[in-house]
């Protein structure tokens, strides 16, 4: 009988991600359409372009040298004033300092993930308050529970997190001297995972407003992840709320390479109020004193030659079309019924809501129904926290990243194979007054 | 005036790495020669095994998709298979079952130091108890100190940590009951980062012994940090403690591309007991949901070509004169001083001990003339914890990694012309009673 092992308080908040059973279950059962991976697209991932890359870079001998060897904990500093630039660009700001940013405000990381964490690290000990919206991206919900942070939840509409229902918690946080304990604000602000949707421009604004008002013996932080920004197949970009943070002071910008270019790549970055960027170093100092140097020669060489670019424009035109079959599937299958979903005009992800009663957790009829037909989603009870708001558990999030075109058709015809053998089998166990679906 | 930020107790605790300051003045004095900076050679760097892994897995369409694509938080299976493959091959061990290892007991990192952060994450509250060897690599310290444990120091000898003295220790702390607060006893056992000495075989299996025997009620774990093995110039190979832990319990060994292969690639690798697997992948899984896959594919190439192990054997050689250079230009300038340093049979440091009275520390008269005379070298203080042991402040850390094979005999006549302009002052200061060097 091996002596047992002391665990910190730490590991032992730290729990498994839901998703990794559904990650199991597609990796064990080929035949299965994945509506729930968060891949991306696997023909469209840049392969050529990086053979191109490396094969420059690595021929000549300084170019190499400088990238095989050791870099900075910050990062590769023409990257790093090279995101600054496209930042700018994208938000239309003639100048970094309209908005307070250098290069030395950039920092390169191992995945947004990463930079989540160290944010987390950065400004959380047990018992602290965060903000997300409901529903919020769950990869980040388990780093908060490691924490042991308290999460509370803003309910969304087709406008993002509701600033005026954030305003009334804010109010009672502040009522009841718990705002003292609320350090972050965290949204996913672009084509949300898991919704699809955006924060509209006046409900950004609100929430810089509302931070700014609230942070009276503290400043509290938002945590901007803007992951899928650069997946926009329809419609007019929105500024980022950093951009709106003219003396960068309140607003941390995530954004990463795996989404818009590749994940094999894992590599984020972000944009941070100037003081926070010693400290969240010091930290990634003891992480790894800085990520993968090789493969920001390689972003930089991509962004230097314009095949970034060039990826992302040719990307858009993929997703667009498997975004289009997957809102088409919906509405053959489902429409006219009470069966609902979101509209996005980017990102990999449209959010189902199914009639009150139609159970989607891990357990539930559905599920069991969905992987009998063979197909799979995210149930979206995953998304939310257990407080005020409480968990629904009739909605599930469907990602068109990974799967093949051809097959969304399909795989929208598998559930609704699911929910009407489960809307049949609700129907018998009324009868008998039993199960619930 | 902004409203001040709330920083984590961990934050708070989290300091600059010392050698931050030394990598500065290196970076802004390009004339001074470095025997500071932890680099590896540039020109022996692998730049075309690179390229053409690079041509060849990115050329093969499913091969690059599935390096582009994410991977899993363990990392590249076939990798971790040929990573368990090697250290046996390194052990002399028939089958890996001998020493109840498998590919699932296999970790890839960001680096060793993420597995290094990940492992003290995983086991240390603040408040808990480490003990590592006296002087010891002062990066981890770093983590130790973020982590808020408490660092306990056993001093070394020519075969490493003194485990008679570590015996002792354990003794002192199980009759105070500390004993119940150790979590973790680190060892850097081959070619040690700061001295270049290995930890002898016998002490090896008597370190193993002392944690069975002191696992009363929660298990002593040894972190072997083996990241300089491969890069051994003479004599024979020791086995890892790892391989003398036949049931798997005790021991967590940390390896590393960086210094055998590059440090660009920023990929470590970990042999942990099979219990901690599950509960340190959960904590990686909110870090960043695993390493560069990219690079993974990378490394599994270059250890199935064989393009690892000839890059290894030429890197060896390499460094070998660079060793032997610097051992001989100590022996040229300092042979029959009072001045004393060690003989490493690999690795990548010299550990020089000046008289007692010569300080070395970042204030030092030393380090002013080192500095005038354009060489710089890590002050021994930063190695040692200030516990019963006390601070040793007249040794230094001599790094031949980065420096020019022809440069290393200027490197050190600029060292001992530091030595005599500050021994000079001593015999002056001396005169007067006043100062000390």
């Amino acid at each position: 009988m091996p002596v047992p092992v002391h665990y910190s308080e730490k590991a032992l908040r730290t729990h498994d991600q839901p998703i990794t059973y559904f990650m199991q279950q597609a990796i064990e059962n080929p035949d299965l359409i994945s509506l729930a991976a968060g891949l991306v697209d696997p023909w469209s991932l840049p392969a050529e372009e990086v053979r191109g890359a490396f094969a420059q870079i690595l021929s000549e001998p300084e170019r190499a040298y400088a990238a095989l060897q050791y870099g900075t904990t910050k990062g590769y500093a023409p990257l790093r004033q090279k995101l600054l630039d496209r930042l700018c660009k994208l938000d239309g700001i003639a100048d970094p300092a309209d908005i307070s940013l250098t290069p030395l405000d950039v920092v390169v990381t191992t995945g947004s993930q990463q930079l989540l964490y160290l944010v987390s690290e950065l400004l959380l000990d047990p018992g602290d308050l965060v903000i997300t919206e409901a529903p919020a991206y769950f990869v980040y919900q388990g780093t908060l529970d490691s924490m042991g942070a308290r999460t509370l939840s803003v309910p969304m509409d087709e406008n993002g997190m509701q600033t005026d229902l954030l305003e009334e918690l804010l109010d009672r946080l502040e009522h009841t001297g718990e705002i003292g304990k609320l350090r972050l604000i965290y949204v996913c602000d672009y084509f949300q995972n898991p919704t699809g949707l955006n924060l509209s421009l006046e409900r950004r604004q609100h929430l810089l407003e509302l931070v700014k008002r609230y942070s009276r013996d503290h400043r509290i932080l938002i945590l901007e992840d803007s992951a899928y920004r650069e997946l926009r197949y329809a419609g007019e970009d929105i500024p980022s709320i950093k951009s709106l943070d003219k003396t960068n002071e309140f607003v941390i910008l995530a954004m990463t390479f795996s989404k818009p270019c590749a994940p094999g790549l894992k590599t984020g970055y972000g944009f941070l109020p100037h003081e926070l960027v010693g400290p969240l170093l010091r930290l990634k100092g003891n992480h790894d004193f800085g990520s993968n140097n090789l493969t920001q020669h390689l972003l930089d060489h991509l962004l230097e030659t314009g095949a970034y670019d060039s990826h992302v424009e040719q990307l858009r035109k993929v997703y667009r079309k498997k975004l289009d079959a997957l809102l088409e599937a919906l509405e053959n299958e489902f429409g006219g019924s009470d069966i609902q979903w979101t509209h996005p005009d980017g990102g990999l992800y449209v959010w189902v809501t199914f009639p009150p009663g139609l159970e989607t957790g891990p357990d539930s009829p559905l599920m069991k129904a969905a992987l009998e037909e063979g197909v799979l989603y995210v149930p979206g009870q995953f998304c939310y926290v257990d407080d005020e708001n409480g968990v629904r558990t009739n909605e599930a999030r469907l990602s068109f990243g990974v799967v093949p075109l051809e097959q969304i058709g399909e795989a929208v015809r598998r559930l609704a194979k699911a929910v009407e053998a489960c809307t049949g089998r609700i129907a018998k166990a009324t009868s008998q007054s039993t199960a619930r679906c």
